[in-house]
């Protein structure tokens, strides 16, 4: 086996080589070299553990038997059934030392080998955590080849940048049965994200049972809540995959549904009612009474012994302080006290907080606001607010995670996310102890405008964009191949389960209505869905209105279309232009102008399909405009003045969102466009 | 409300009204009259058991808001949300008035009737399972208009025309695990199947834990087995959605899988291995020795305690009677009980095994090969025969059902199975009382071309056909109609977990490796796979090799050829042509045309591709000749005599065969080529 070491750093800066030495792996380990053999994968691998083994490790390898059958279509398994002895034998062998703590936890050993010859593979891990990343990188490199499924000849020493790595899912505001929990751990663990942060409480719903307190989930929940037993199964699920849980109850604010059950921890009389809408409302937790502090005293309590983790979210964003302002009982509490403002009454309460937590054994994890003065040096702090902010808490002390710039509800591209470094703020103002307290960093997916259905499509496969950011070399930062890699990772998330592929196509089927699917299909492709802010300003949302319109079904991000802009790229550089990029181009220009003929009939009498047929009569000029400019550079016939001009502002027009989404196809068409203006002379840039 | 009554024998004789006036429903109700309104679904909408309730109802009522919910993308149930008080409400109301058994039995209660009007729905039945039938027909009838979703006015009284509808499945030859039970069990509840016939052994597994005798299970499924608890959930399962469960232990051939463990019960010395080929193996029992009878006794007695169902079934086919006829001690056994063939050796063993199934409180079900004279008249003889055996097993005081015709796995097109009556060999030969002995039918799905993977896509959604042949007036015979509802009960199958369209995509996706799908998808949407005869020809098949290949994604029917054979053929039949016909047509060719060069480069690399290659150069000159022919349809541009027959010949090429698929692609070009000859009066007719 002849071995090229890479050097991973180097080669990020040719993107060309990269993609062919690289196995599309994602997260990029932190040290890779690949050979030129091939390890067979047929019904005769196997997978055993030869150093210490346990539950978690036996169960892993079950889950990767099935997640290696399921890539391949090949049945193996513990219990499969055996080739004829002639056949070859293959197999990955997993050497790990030590179970590692019971639950994960902050700082474990993540670290492994895997090494890949022609007849083997060897994982060896000190942790069984270690081993289970191991085997997630090993997974994706199973692969189709010319012979058959193989794994190539690899060596890869690997561990994360960041300790802290992970996801907030916000189940309050749309509520996710446990299903959608269970994927989105399986999801996590297959890009190595290591902390499972649940949004269990906001306005709009208390979503974890109590015993102590029956009415915060009975009241609180319209029914939909977790049982602690299938908390407790969440986090066994979780534990079995290395992913650590921490609960969030966000307080003081953003808890209205606490209020429906016990109006007497409100600052102002109640009664209250779930929060149906999408906001910042007024119903706040009351600091002056001592009551409150006891009430959340046997509250963490409780929670406390359901979930494992040595970290607790209180939350702490974004209070409306209008209860305190206008409560007179509030108000001489924080004059006999000496609180001189709202922001010195939120200090208070997150100090009781603290200390009730401290007692039960847990250590404060809030957002930004929550970072005062008084809080002990232990305290993590959440940063939606920026880079500034968390190099601002660790100059104090304190250690801070990421989430600004991680939010996937703004429906911001992978690259958006990739570019955003935890480190981006520390160069040249933090001393090295001070960046070590940045512990990494969280995406976030808050759920108004998310369903069971849709939120796979809104998580993945973007979060395995920032999953690499958190865990692999700083100098990875090629976007080309971070694409590359994460469609790769997008298809092969579908086998441990997620959706985001067999719901879209759900979706479009309900979009056609009882018609054939294919003209809903080349608009949908051709569409990226807008975020929060888009949509909140687009129309009036509540948990009345149902998300099951295109801007719903659409993803974040076209593949479609980023093949189609790599596609017209190329040509648009080579006067000659490659005839596979023109096929490429050609055959979907043309399908885009046949299109709206084609679904026009399916949207008569369909209520969901009305919106966007001036989205699909878009389409169809984009596809004459994109003919157009692809003919001038193909024939070397010049595009006039006056219609390069007209084009221009036809695209300018188009590209301007449209229920709620936004025509990604206008990128390749307009390059094509500049192109042919550039051959022909007549540059204006596309900045017009 | 106007209402129009509208007899469905006389609706069916004009395919184009039937298809305005009736609901996607399958199988077609019985009686129907539909009204002009229309019943609002939203989030507001509820179910309610008015009358008699119990657990099925409300289980079936929970699953029912959630099949709702996910047919329309609209969030409800028991404990969601509800609306502002001033928004529309609506509601299903069930009144029922007994429980029935407390297992489904043959010859229950099945019927309904359902009323919907503006404001209200109203399901009444005499039992429970005639209530689940109508929440059935019920979910079928939500659909989107232009206003939103909603079910429209309609009245029906429906009934089944036979009491046996059942679905064969194999999990002998590939293991099915739970979930695909479950599934299966969810489609057929949808199309109102009522018989899960589960053939649980065969000579390449023993799949049911027996505590009694141990190495069945452990010696004769490599691990792949259904515990005894997981069989009482599945029956438990199939109970909650009015379905029986029929055990099928085949006996006394197709029982290598037995004798692994148990070699005693051969007619020769063992030992034996579970076999990994398909076929017809020698393995047999051994009819001579009390022993065996003693065996089957205890081993019946522990599952007669499991399976609730009154009928057992004990498979019977194929016997190869080398073991008996080379076996001195067997010989001389049927000599000394003057059993002068093979044949009475198999009805001594039937009679025999008949008395224990007696003793254990259950009725033989059994394949053609059992009807022997001395089997009491309550035997049920399921047909693979035909319906000559049919009606012969009824003459002689037998009750049939027939399969024959109904093998899915012989991979015919819908309409070949729906057009296969049970009645077919009765008319004129059985008198009334013969006739009622026909019970019904079932599907046959046996699984040597099928996987967990696959095998939704073999039996969804042609199993929808059958069903309705065997729930449905016998008048139902419009082809067309048929294939119309039936591609939309394939979209709603989709939300009852069923994974025959979401298999095809990740198939599809791994076929591509790791490159663009699309090209895969345009060539899978053009070919049909073929059945196992076919499949056996072509290839040694075991189950060692994976049905992971272009034929194993590809549909037997396809939906996107259909569509275009539809849209050729009314082209061919109007001079002038439908411009949005044609549309569709031109882009389908157009598509085929381009797409070779599009997934040739996929192929390079790609052992799965590779043999598909010659398939995708057929599928372009399949879209250039279709291209040739429309044009010169839609200019009226006379085709040269030396093209068309040119175009024939290539075409009758074309046709043939290739990777064990068809190209389904010929036939709407076909129809578009002979339509160009005709116009130019070159008519020379498909057959050549």
């Amino acid at each position: 086996m002849s071995v090229r070491v890479v050097c991973v750093a180097l080669c990020l800066m040719s993107t060309g080589v990269f993609a062919q030495i690289t196995p599309s792996l994602m997260p990029i380990p932190a040290k890779i070299s690949t050979g030129t053999g091939r390890l067979t994968i047929n019904n005769n691998f196997s997978i055993r553990a030869t150093g210490l083994t346990d539950d978690r490790l036996e169960l892993a390898i079950d889950r990767l038997y099935a997640r290696i059958a399921r890539q391949t279509g090949i049945p193996m398994g513990r219990t499969g059934v055996a080739l004829p002895p002639a056949s070859k034998h293959s197999a990955l062998l997993i050497d790990c030392r030590e179970s590692g703590p019971e639950f994960p936890a902050l700082n474990e050993n993540e670290s492994y080998r895997l090494e890949i010859s022609n007849t083997e593979a060897h994982l060896t891990a000190q942790t069984v955590t270690g081993a289970l990343r191991g085997m997630e990188t090993f997974a994706q490199l199973v692969n189709m080849d010319g012979e058959g499924f193989s794994a190539p000849s690899t060596t890869i020493d690997d561990q994360p940048r960041f300790p802290w790595r992970g996801l907030m899912l916000d189940v309050a505001r749309h509520w996710m049965p446990l299903p959608v929990i269970e994927r989105t751990l399986d999801g996590m663990a297959a890009v190595k994200l290591n902390v499972f942060h649940w949004h269990l409480s906001d306005d709009q719903g208390f979503r974890v049972e109590s015993r102590r307190f029956p009415k915060l989930h009975e009241l609180g929940s319209d029914g939909n809540y977790y049982t602690q037993a299938q908390v407790r199964l969440v986090v066994a699920y979780a534990r079995d995959r290395g992913i650590r849980v921490i609960p969030e109850f966000d307080m003081p604010g953003h808890a209205t549904s606490w209020l429906v059950g016990y109006p007497e921890l409100a600052s102002a009389p109640g009664p209250y009612a779930i929060e149906r809408n999408w906001g910042i409302f007024q119903p706040t937790m009351d600091p002056s009474r001592p009551q409150t502090f006891a009430f959340l005293d046997a509250f963490i309590g409780e929670m406390a012994g359901l979930f494992p983790d040595a970290y607790f979210h209180i939350g702490g964003d974004e209070i409306d302080d209008t209860q305190w302002k206008k409560s007179e009982a509030i108000q001489a509490f924080a004059r006999h006290k000496g609180l001189a403002t709202s922001h010195d009454l939120h200090v208070y309460f997150n100090r009781h907080v603290q200390q009730l937590l401290k007692k039960h054994g847990k250590i404060l994890v809030g957002w930004d606001e929550v970072l005062e003065p008084g809080l002990p040096q232990e305290t993590v702090i959440q940063s939606w607010r920026g880079q500034e902010s968390i190099a601002d808490a660790t100059k104090k002390g304190y250690r801070g995670i990421l989430s600004f710039g991680y939010y996937l509800n703004h429906m911001k591209t992978a690259a958006f996310y990739y570019r955003n470094d935890p480190l981006d703020g520390a160069a040249g103002k933090l001393d090295p102890e001070q960046t070590a307290r940045i512990l990494g960093g969280e995406a976030c997916m808050w759920s108004e405008y998310a369903s069971p259905e849709t939120i796979d499509s809104r998580i993945w496969p973007r979060a395995a964009a920032i999953a690499e950011r958190l865990w692999s070399p700083r100098g990875t930062q090629d976007i080309e191949s971070m694409y590359d890699r994460m469609e790769v990772v997008s298809r092969l998330l579908d086998a441990v389960n997620l959706e985001h592929r067999s719901d879209y196509q759900h979706m479009l089927d309900r979009l056609a209505g009882r018609q054939p699917v294919e003209p809903v299909r080349v608009l949908a492709d051709a569409v990226e869905a807008l975020g929060i802010d888009d949509r909140q300003a687009a129309r009036h949302y509540s948990i009345f209105v149902p998300l099951n319109r295109l801007v719903d079904a659409a993803r974040p991000e076209s593949e479609k279309v980023r093949l189609l802009e790599q596609a017209a790229s190329r040509i648009s550089s080579h006067s000659s232009g490659n005839p596979a990029d023109a096929a490429v181009l050609r055959t979907a220009l043309e399908e885009w102008r046949a299109n709206h003929s084609l679904l026009m009939p399916l949207a008569q009498g369909n209520s969901l399909l009305e919106e966007v047929l001036p989205l699909s009569e878009d389409l169809a000029a984009l596809g004459s405009i994109g003919l157009g400019a692809l003919d001038s550079l193909q024939t070397g016939a010049q595009t006039s003045p006056t219609w390069l001009a007209e084009q221009r502002q036809v695209l300018a027009k188009i590209e301007k969102p449209k229920a709620e989404v936004v025509l990604a196809a206008v990128r390749p068409v307009r390059i094509l466009l500049e192109a042919a203006a550039k051959r022909g002379g007549q540059t204006t840039g596309a900045s017009r």
